[in-house]
Formats: structure tokens, sequence, C-alpha cells
């Protein structure tokens, strides 16, 4: 497996992937009919300080996160991050290589910890995912998400500090 | 005391007030420096479903607040709201019917339940105001606000339901 910075390139790999988990609607918030068009500018285009990692697996991109502030302003010292990967490499320790290249990255450009406002907790390995790579459950925010097959129900607001 | 719809006219005397509470930046994660341009786009002319409300005294626009979807998509249902009231008008219960208005019209709209993400705990009154209006405090984000003077100080995720 190899971590690199995204390229503009790799979008339509990327997009392959993404655009099935974002209409399934089990994970992110995110309209399910959200455009290729907003979902480019906002992940790899946003012009504000910003990373983007892929993770290649045999000389195809199998996941991918982007960190950028999560607040801006006053708040800006702290990170937040998007993580997605594609199924088809699933069980392969992806989503923890890539949480641990995001942590290594934030750190490196100075952020003072990492937040995540909306970790669905259907999502339970994602939950213990995080849990594992040190991220605390500050809370769970109750009827967050609205799962389209579970119905409303909490999003875990997620914290780290980054300081190593 | 009116509260009312804000239309486009009122800018100029909401952004007297809100140019000095952005730059003091002790309340609000935005960039002391931020443009009016900016503001004006981000509290009154947003496209996606919101509302701004004013609140008037004496004829005068004395506060203001914006309430739109917290996330996107699968968290739509939870409103996310702004105030900002002019300290010339301080002690006169201003912050708390801007805050009923809020509750109100947000609840008219459909939504869920409302959320606050980063209410500085250094904003004492802020806190104590919420907490009388139902809000409860899920979680304190440390160091989650570089306050000009105090330095990393807490932030309040704050939450009520609206079904009144």
């Amino acid at each position: 497996m190899l971590i690199r910075d995204a390229e503009p390139g790799d979008w339509p790999a990327m997009w392959a992937f993404m655009k099935p988990i974002i209409e399934a609607a089990e994970t992110y918030p995110w309209p399910p009919d959200t455009t290729e068009e907003w979902a480019r500018a906002y992940w790899i285009e946003r012009p504000e300080p910003a990373s983007r990692l892929v993770a290649e697996i045999d000389g195809r991109i199998a996941g991918t996160v982007e960190i950028h502030p999560n607040l801006p302003g006053q708040g800006a010292h702290v990170a937040n991050a998007g993580f997605m990967v594609d199924p088809a490499f699933g069980g392969r320790g992806l989503g923890r290589a890539l949480g641990e290249a995001a942590i290594e990255r934030a750190a490196r450009d100075g952020f003072h910890a990492m937040q995540f406002n909306a970790v669905v907790e259907t999502n339970e390995r994602a939950v213990q995912l995080w849990h594992s790579l040190g991220f605390e459950t500050l809370a769970v925010i109750p009827d967050g998400f609205r799962h389209p097959v579970r119905g409303l129900v909490g999003m875990h607001l997620m914290y780290r500090l980054l300081k190593l």
C-alpha cells in the first residue's frame, strides 16, 4: 500500500467509489444526489489550507482522505477530515492506514487537534477504528443523522490532540 | 422590540455592529479581518434553506440571527444558528428574545433540533442564556477556540429538540 498526495488525475478513480458511498447515504451527511462537480470542488479543489491523500493498492486508488480546518479564524487550529474507502478493498487495513496518515499529516501541518463532527453511530467499524486511533467520543449527538434504513440515529463527535 | 425577517436594506445597520464583534474575535470563530462581502454572503445571501431575523428597538436594528441546516443531506433536519447583538442595546433581553424567536422559527420550518457547534466557554452570558432556553451542553470541546486574550479555551456543543 502506498499513501501519497492526491493529484488531479486521480479524481475519476476516486469518484468511482465515492459516488456509491454518497448515494447509499448511510455514513455521509451529504445529499445522495450530490453532483460530481460539487464533490470534486469540496474534496480536492477547496482553496483554504487543506491536504488530500490517496491510498494505492496494486496501482489502484483504493481510498482517500481530505483534511481541512474544522472552523475558520479562531477555530482553524483544529483539523477536520473526511475519509472514503473503496469497499472492494475492505479488510486490508486501509481505513487505519489512512487514519494514521491523516493524523501524521495534520500534526506536521501544525494542527493542534483533530475533530470529527458526524461519525454515524451505526457505522460501528468507523467508531471502533477512531477509538483505536486515540479519538475520544466527546458526545453522541442524538438524532443527528437520518439513516435511510434505521431512521434517526446518533452521531459521534470525536476528538484527539495531535501533539505527537 | 420588534422581531421580523431581515430585508436586504437592513444590511448596513447590521454590519455596523457585526464588524466590531468579528474584529474582537472573542466569541466568533471567524477571521478578524472577515470582509463585509463574505459576511453578507454568509449571513443574508446563502441559497440553501435559511432564515434571517432582525430585532428592532426604537426603529433601529439592534440584533440579528441567521438559521440554516447544520449539515447537508442526512443531517439537514438539525438547524444551526448564529446570533449577533449590538452591545449598545445590552441588558434589554435582546439575546433571549432572538433566541426564542429562532427556536420558534426553526420549529415552524420543520427542523427537528437545533445545534450550536462553537459557543465559546468564556462567553458565559451566552452559555447561561442557551441553558436557560433549554439547550444542553453535550460536550465542551477542549482547546477549540483561540481566544485573543485567554489563549486556547473550550467550546460548548449545545443541542435542544424543537418539538414544541
